[in-house]
């Protein structure tokens, strides 16, 4: 029966595809008898709740594997076997790719290779934080559950999953474990030429345990490898050897990996399975039989968590678990007890500091990290502790020089509960961005913290000064992008972030200031707003962060000089300032009056608040290395310059 | 001396940070044996031919270290004491970073952790295929060098230099030789916390050769590790124990990495040094005795590289290394004999690979290589042969799927005479973005090729459909954005590229289509110019790649329908078309013509077009699964509703 229901699960892989017209499906034929096993034996997880908050976590990393990912969740019961007959076609739960949100079973959406694998980490990462945090009468940790991982040759490849899987080494995260499906092909042919490591050797100098499965498809290897990781006190990767496109015409080559299988090679795969040639065929009696091994072990799970969380309850009250369960109520971050700087400058960075620290202790799942840089940009959470390896109570996680795994750890930690944030400098956000570009894939609140946010930060030069970064992360699609100038609005900024719970980007000076008399936290929530009030209207400055301070001083000059009477409009946040109703989006920027742009950043996305491109003073060029102020008269984006600018377009 | 040289380097380091008020004394203290017994025992430079072409390569690829690199390029007579003393201002030689083509000695500009020692893979890789290309009568490889890599913790802990160092020990660069600065501090803290691997481990897993130094201050040690790594089959990493910040009183702490030394430390250590406490002293023929030393070695092997060349010339004529000495005359590619597919579809994709075999004909130094999508990019050189470890002499590069390493490598090929390419999808260009910017600020001549460039791709969804990747490469500084129509514009582009040899991304598209009737090879050098000509001008339709075929479609069908007269205007290139003169710009887009763009993408950079975002016929949002159909239905940019929008507007 193993054998057909592995073989029925195959081949339902294959006809998706055939009925899609597209699709792969080397993986489907390679790889079944590994989430075969894993279903049936050992992943934990319950269709009669499928939210179930102590389920093990299955990641499809080679997310180009979906249609053996959805025959798997038809067996389990999650899908029907309509969903499988629409399989990537418009508006149907079965789609191209893994999709967070669009089908049940599927925990985080996958494709882009590496992404998976990273998350996972951060999947992992949750289970342990939770598990120090919650403990049952008798100490044990109310959550206890795996984060499996299916990954293939290029997901290893990628730079992505060798950053998170050192840290995952770092921090033993002992309940993560990766499945390596080793075909030893990729799409454009063998991995030989390109790929010649000790994949094995590797994992285990990152401090990983490592498991080898000569035999792809014996399901009794590949269950004794993965009884084996599951007793490791480290993170395990299981290499499997598998054949791609097991017994179609083209097995073992790379064509078949990634287009249907021919006509006459599909019909011998099912006279060779004693399948009749009709799609989408049923053995009988194989979803019973899958889901019934399925439930065996996953009873006895059920049944010991229902206890640990009966104790639980009874211990420590089900309030603290709330936040877990749903929703939780949002503070207002203006009633917060936040000490705004009145007495001396400082800058948005350090006063970020003490806003989280506040937010931090009264939202329990309020998580931060950074990527080598918490004393420069300065989001360390005070007396939060720290994540070690020792301990995972703490607020603060030390990601090391890694961003692209941060961002993608992130999203596996905001996909389990948390409201995970981290941080590095502004230029080094193109790192992160295939990240950050999954978290707005998947609505993720995910906060990414900024710092160095222009040319103005000096000597370090153009490698680190961010030019084209802003426009970058505002064109991409439901992503926020918050550029506070001061503490007044940073603390508006937060509390529209915690009101929205979406993926936003918060971008920190390093540049220190005083408060602005008319700035404001509660205006924030449109985007945009007045903060120099004009007595007649001959013309408007719209500025954000550091730059807000430049518009007013240079507003101030031209009506002390020139009886020039400017608004001033500061835009924390653009996309914000866009969803507003069109009569205050028109009152605030009539049309008709010139307008003026001052960021220290690129022009790209500003030309549709200007009537021409003179009036932008933006900047499109790379910075230099020389003091602030070498580099902003060098540039003309001094004061000086800035006002002999305004003084021609105005004058 | 040899002590006093080495304390000399160090002491003129934290002098320049000192009157620089910022830099990184840290590694300084540190690794100043490490350069001091690289510079002259092996690293074989001539100051009075700095561009010899068989010099060794040295990247610093911590490029924080910029003050060591200065001091030791100083006493190599690269650099004067005035240079030195002009650290981190602004227009000097001396940035705060290492820059390319500002300060002599310096092979590339670094700073971004991890695209140092990624690109020094593309050094090595140059050496190979040179060395392979040009052969002396003896058959032996007219180029022998080395390139060395001075890295820190912080470098290998980034996924790209991961990436790249899978590559090189894949492809055995055995004259790769990596000097891995292994302090076990980063600028947070002690890397224990976050960096717990066997980092040797990890690169013999990878294919790599490994030495230990245990006394980072030992220059026997150093040199003795160099020596048996020159002689490895393998590339090599070399980890040197150091102490950061050594002798400093913050020695071996995170404190010492990133800000200038304190008056009485910095006063401690000159009297430790036995140096007088005014800055920029210089020991008494310190730099002679360096620069001495380093002729020892380097003279032998400037005479012997001037032999092999005596020889090579005699042999194949001088005509032949032209290329590697200077700018090259370009070949017209409009005069190559390149087919134009007149009788059936094709997608410009597939056609490129036809433009770019006969362009690889007549120009020896155009490779390409792609990220494990030569099958879908179709940019391979047919006829070009690959390069594998076995032999260098091909055309066509396999990085695996390893997009950012690609990006970083192309920019090691460029520095090393190479005219190189690579490919990936458009969407997955985020993943290659970091080291595209380094192309940029270097102003190298890379091309990179992204296919399968809207959400039209289909049925593999919104993780694999660029919607704002356009807007992110045009809004960066020094990178031109080519996205053709048709073959004709494909060949223009090409043209346009050669010529300018400069940083470039090529959009090429997976859809099939004719040739247009109007469209033209030479007028791409305008960046913009008209396909469908007006009688009456009542509106103007600005497109780009496969959305020129539906504009011009929609504008037949508007005239037919309506007699409404419209002006289609292809724009294959933005920035070339930015660059016209006012008056070219304005007769094909007179101002007060209503214009529409249509473009599948966001519409960050288009705003300057149009009267106002009616116009924009863009897409701000994600895409989705289904077939094109489907999929253009869904978000009615199917021409049905495209040619509503457009009766809206105009009738």
């Amino acid at each position: 029966m193993e054998e057909k229901i592995i073989n029925n699960i195959k081949s339902l892989g294959i006809d998706m595809i055939d009925q899609a017209g597209s699709g792969h499906p080397g993986i489907v034929l390679g790889a079944a008898p590994i989430l075969y096993t894993l279903f049936t034996k050992h992943l934990n997880i319950n269709v009669n709740d499928k939210n179930w908050l102590n389920r093990d976590r299955f990641i499809m990393s080679a997310g180009h594997g979906s249609a053996l990912l959805y025959s798997t969740l038809f067996m389990a019961g999650y899908l029907s076997l309509e969903d499988l007959k629409k399989f990537r076609q418009i508006d149907s739960i079965t789609p191209g790719h893994p999709e967070y949100g669009v089908t049940p079973g599927v925990e985080m959406s996958t494709g882009p290779l590496g992404q998976g694998i990273a998350s996972s980490v951060g999947f992992a990462l949750a289970e342990k934080i939770l598990g120090s945090r919650f403990q049952t009468s008798k100490k044990e940790p109310l959550f206890q559950y795996y984060t499996y991982v299916l990954c293939g040759d290029g997901d290893l490849m990628e730079g992505i999953s060798y950053e998170a899987a050192s840290l995952a080494g770092t921090l033993e995260l002992n309940h993560l474990i990766v499945l390596y499906d080793s075909n030893q092909i990729s799409l454009d042919g063998k991995t030989e030429f390109v790929f010649h490591e000790n994949v094995r050797g590797r994992f285990e100098a990152l401090g990983w345990n490592t498991e080898l499965v000569s035999d792809g498809t014996s399901v009794k290897e590949i269950d004794q490898a993965i009884k084996k990781a599951k007793s490791s006190k480290k993170p395990t990767l299981i290499e499997i050897k598998t054949i791609i496109g097991k017994d179609s015409q083209k097995e073992g080559t790379n064509e078949v990996h990634g287009k249907p299988l021919e006509k006459t090679d599909k019909e011998e795969l099912k006279l060779k399975w004693n399948f009749p040639s009709d799609p989408f065929y049923l053995v009988p009696n194989a979803q019973a039989e899958f889901q019934k091994e399925l439930q065996e072990h996953m009873l006895k799970s059920y049944q010991e968590w229902a206890e640990r969380y009966r104790d639980y309850v009874n211990l420590k009250g089900a309030e603290s678990l709330e936040y877990l369960m749903k929703e939780q109520p949002m503070p207002n971050v203006l009633e917060l007890p936040i000490q705004l700087e009145t007495e001396k400058k400082t800058s948005t960075r350090a006063f970020n500091g003490e806003v989280m620290r506040e937010i931090s202790k009264v939202l329990p799942n309020f998580i931060t990290g950074s990527a080598d840089l918490f004393s420069s940009v300065k989001n360390y959470i005070r007396d939060g502790e720290d994540i070690t390896r020792e301990s995972f109570k703490g607020k603060n996680i030390w990601f090391g020089v890694r961003e692209h795994a941060m961002g993608a750890i992130l999203n596996g930690l905001a996909l389990s509960h948390f409201l995970p944030s981290g941080s590095t400098f502004l230029a080094f956000s193109d790192y992160v961005k295939p990240a950050m570009r999954m978290s707005s894939l998947m609505n993720l609140p995910v906060t990414y913290l900024f710092s160095h946010d222009s040319i103005s930060i000096g000597s370090d030069g153009p490698t680190h000064q961010p030019v084209e970064q802003l426009s970058t992360l505002r064109s991409m699609p439901n992503m926020k992008v918050y550029r506070p100038c001061d503490g007044k609005e940073l603390i508006g900024c937060w509390n529209a972030i915690l009101k929205e719970r979406k993926p936003c980007s918060l971008i920190l000076s390093k540049q220190e200031q005083d408060l602005l008399e008319r700035t404001s936290s509660i205006e924030v929530e449109r985007g945009a707003y007045i903060i120099r009030k004009e007595e007649s209207l001959q013309g408007i400055i719209i500025a954000t962060g550091d730059e807000v301070f430049t518009a007013n001083r240079l507003a101030n000059i031209m009506y002390q000089k020139y009886k020039l009477d400017l608004r001033v409009v500061s835009m924390p946040c653009m996309e914000t300032f866009k969803e507003q109703p069109k009569e205050y989006q028109e009152n605030l920027l009539p049309k008709g009056v010139r307008t003026v742009v001052i960021e220290a950043g690129s022009s790209f996305g500003w030309e549709s608040f200007v009537y021409s491109s003179d009036y932008l003073f933006t900047i499109d060029h790379f910075g230099a290395s020389g003091s602030k102020d070498q580099i902003l008269k060098k540039f003309q984006y001094d004061s000086d310059s800035l006002e002999e600018r305004l003084t021609k377009l105005f004058l």
